[in-house]
């Protein structure tokens, strides 16, 4: 059954509610506003959603003030974009002007801010960076001072980890895309392909599917088993008793699934076969374990025991799942130490991984939402015996 | 005909070339080493290319000492993939780790490099930015005083200015590819489609003739013009009279074309035709210009006369140009102030755009190298004429 494509875009009460809700949590944190310099963060509020933050050249900058809507401090050629947007208040300059490359102007807009709490915030912790000249920061602080500028990147990844109803329709949806096209994958790819061609045809497939675009999709292979998940594909071609992984960040809308998915080439070993179900059944006891008020450490804990017990002593991916949506990638993470508690609306993966053979690594990986009552499935289930392409 | 695919990656020779060469010019501006934090400069030096830099939670530094082999410092996700570059020296920790993501082992990496002039560099001025939390930024430089953190941004957009007879041809070949696309597209798209559809359509066909993924690719479409080149593609129906146009940065071994081509649908008005036949000429001026020893501003002066006379009076993209490579865009930029001379190997846009007819806007674009004698097409030259979709 294929499913209804979501409406692109946001509700302009969405946008709001956002808005409102960062306000709330930056008095809690008396911040007087924040300034943000990130697509994910600028995309977050204002709804500016443009594939140009590929060029690296312009910096772009987004004021949170403590009430009303969002400023937009941008280059002139983003200025027809924005005003798309629901942001009524956009201030521009003409850039590349290596010079003064929208500091004064920004100077400007911060300084007519009211001020309570001498404080803006800025993300400067963990996970975080500012996609802006460092040099321009130092200069930002130096000129505002006395306005002090302080880290604000917790409350963005706590307040980007909770999704709304509209998000997770788009995640849902673009890990049903993916989710079909993994399920057609031994349908296109044969042996004797390499794993550059298989990945070529799952792209083409995607957007045939009707996925905007897939910015990340990996894949490694190699005889009973493969060592690293991150760098292909690569034009090895695949023969019989490999095993093949797929992951893929593909996007709707500006929101991505992740997930992988593993197959065996011709037949599968009786370890690659028993790696597997160790896994499977590994996700199944993150799956029971993923719900509000459960910690990102109890879910990692309930997918490391089953893990252990099959076996495994250790993995290099540092984590066992993550949080998703705006980006590949986002906070939570699942590991042994994390300890967030889960809140219904996270959008999350549970991603165990054993070493076996040596060197070899298996991962699996789904992408769930917790509700009020546990975890919701939004990729459809990897099959429970590893998939033979042939 | 079609062009033969050049080899994937680089020669060791290239990378021991672009680190002495790197190392020069750190002798000549006193820096005892660099630390780079983002993707581009990472894989410059090391050759390490992977699509996960798109995760954003972990940070990745390469420092590169005044002599001898770059020294790689990076989660251990990432060992396997960087153990197959010419890299020896990889140190690694489990990450993500929030209290100390990589810092102590960065700072102690940093402390056993033998110091001269006690200065180390780091990207923090103009089109620059630190992948890495501001936080461990201000902490570095705490931890390591006195050793003083400079900006190279500059330096390290200089010496990527100037590309290698295999980057050269890594990116004539994506701009083949892209240009026998935009040839093929009125062969694929129809009137009545909508912009979305025919990029689609377009990420297909790059796709089917040997492109590896298309990051970016923009189309904006009106009756008798359009008025912004960095938001679509839309939902927008193409009619009868509208002109559209799309632009592209398609990558083939991690490098990028970038350039655009305009279309009419079922016919061209003549204030499109001649707008469009003015943008040609200026390209031509633009084309005539660039030549070792002229300067970014000549090109842009010789580009802008011939818009000028055509009735042009602003635009809002900035600049009329912009280098290339291994990101969408890159150092220099043409405008009227930018003035940086032109030399043999320079891989850049020519970007002429205008305003006409009120509220619209035509921008082309073509790709070219600057050789010993001058410029040369990597893109192949834009139909003479605005083409027509029917």
């Amino acid at each position: 059954m294929s499913q209804a494509q979501p409406q692109r875009g946001f509700s302009q009460v969405e946008f709001e509610s956002r808005t409102e809700t960062a306000q709330r949590l930056m008095r809690a944190s008396e911040l007087d506003a924040m300034l943000l310099t990130t697509e994910p963060h600028v995309r977050y509020f204002s709804g500016f959603l443009s594939q140009f933050w590929h060029s690296p050249t312009r910096p772009w900058f987004l004021l949170i003030p403590a009430t009303g809507k969002p400023i937009a401090v941008i280059p002139t050629i983003g200025v027809a974009g924005m005003q798309q947007t629901w942001i009524d208040d956009i201030r521009s300059w003409s850039s590349p002007q290596p010079e003064d490359d929208g500091i004064s102007l920004l100077l400007t807009s911060i300084r007519e801010l009211p001020l309570r709490f001498g404080r803006l915030g800025m993300t400067l912790g963990a996970e975080s960076h500012l996609r802006m000249p460092a040099a321009d920061y130092r200069l930002l602080e130096q000129q505002l001072s006395p306005l002090a500028l302080v880290d604000c990147a917790d409350l963005m990844l706590r307040l980007c980890s909770i999704k709304s109803a509209a998000e997770i329709e788009k995640i849902a949806y673009v890990c049903g895309l993916a989710s079909d096209s993994f399920n057609a994958l031994p349908g296109f790819a044969r042996p004797g392909q390499s794993e550059r061609e298989i990945v070529r045809a799952m792209r083409i497939d995607l957007l045939q599917r009707g996925a905007d675009h897939t910015p990340y999709i990996v894949s490694a292979s190699g005889s009973e088993g493969y060592s690293d998940i991150i760098m292909g594909p690569r034009d090895r071609k695949l023969h019989d008793g490999d095993i093949l992984i797929i992951d893929t960040g593909t996007v709707f809308d500006g929101y991505f699934c992740d997930f992988d998915r593993n197959f065996a080439c011709g037949h599968a070993s009786d370890e690659a076969r028993r790696v597997y179900d160790i896994l499977y059944q590994s996700t199944d006891a993150g799956l029971a374990a993923a719900r509000p008020g459960a910690t990102t450490t109890d879910v990692w804990q309930a997918m490391w025991s089953v893990l252990e017990a099959g076996g495994a002593t250790s993995n290099d991916v540092g984590r066992m799942g993550h949080g998703l949506g705006a980006q590949l990638t986002e906070w939570p993470s699942l590991t042994a130490s994390d300890s967030n508690r889960l809140e219904p609306g996270m959008v999350i993966t549970l991603e165990p991984g054993m070493d076996y053979a040596g060197d070899k690594l298996m991962v699996h990986e789904e992408n769930i939402v917790i509700t009020e009552t546990g975890a919701q499935l939004l990729s459809k289930r990897a099959a429970a015996e590893l998939p033979v392409i042939k």
